[in-house]
């Protein structure tokens, strides 16, 4: 049987057994329980995380302490705070788990050294990232044409998993509307 | 003199002489005049733009032909509509010029050519997503949780040009206010 990871960067481009085997020696695993973080405000991040299972939520405090849910990943989906990883700065976002996760990881040495050794993964995490903008792209003109039932109706189509898995209070933050309101977009 | 484009290829890379030309065969050069479009709904975007003059708005029209602004650009940035170049499916906005503008262009095929050939200009693009990427989550924070005034200052203050060039109409457009709260937030 495939790798999962291998069948997820296989969806872009085609590897051999020996370059999957070279692939995965730059990752390793770890596992996190429900509300232990992967990042926090003021780290440097040195790893991109790939979900093989769970569901996390990255999120921006603002100084009154209130959350804002930037986005929730969860099996086969990458996730870091890409401003600190790609630059190297302080992260300004949390990244928590929601439930007990596993993730395989890879550190900002090892990547830039896969890619800069393969080409093949340059192009694979190149494509990851136009897909990752343009995803990006549709949430902005969602937040600024959508109106709130638009915005939790194009959510539910999406991601209808992620209603099973993720507090309602969460995906009001994710919205931008308060609680009471997605209680009546909800009901 | 370096060419402008090759400067600004190699604030990420570097690139001999004889690589920068092999880049730039896979350009051409356009002109357009204020109000000339680019890109159109229901294009599938063959071109990815690098403006060598002026400055462009890309927008989405909504059911009521308001106009949403995506974002602006202007010298040395590349534009176009990532969902439709990177998918080659038919675009959901539309990208104009506000000015005279002149552009390097590369084709669809060009790109996937050069980038496929060249590892470094992969790695190149990879790197440029990448910042766009970083951008477009810092506005989505924006909206999320600063107020109309917070993000007209953080506006002002990276792109101070932008308030020269372009009509305050359409500042208001891309900061989700109305025009009568941005002449309040200008005075």
């Amino acid at each position: 049987m495939k790798h999962p990871l291998r069948k997820h960067i296989e969806e872009i481009i085609s590897l051999t057994d020996k370059e999957f085997d070279f692939v995965l020696s730059h990752f390793e695993t770890v596992k996190k329980r429900k509300h232990q973080y992967l990042v926090q405000e003021g780290d440097i991040v040195k790893k991109e995380f790939w979900i093989t299972q769970g569901c996390v939520k990255s999120y921006f405090l603002d100084e009154n302490g209130k959350e804002h849910i930037l986005r929730f990943a969860m099996e086969h989906w990458w996730i870091t705070d890409y401003e600190s990883f790609v630059k190297q700065i302080p992260s300004t976002i949390y990244i928590d788990c929601l439930e007990d996760c596993e993730f395989l990881y890879i550190s900002y040495e090892n990547r830039e050294k896969l890619t800069s050794e393969m080409h093949k993964m340059e192009r694979f995490w190149a494509k990851k990232s136009k897909f990752g903008r343009i995803a990006l792209q549709k949430r902005i003109l969602s937040l600024l044409k959508n109106s709130a039932k638009e915005r939790y109706d194009l959510l539910l189509e999406q991601y209808p998993q992620l209603f099973q898995r993720v507090p309602k209070k969460l995906i009001a933050s994710y919205l931008g509307v308060s609680r009471e309101t997605l209680s009546r977009l909800n009901s």
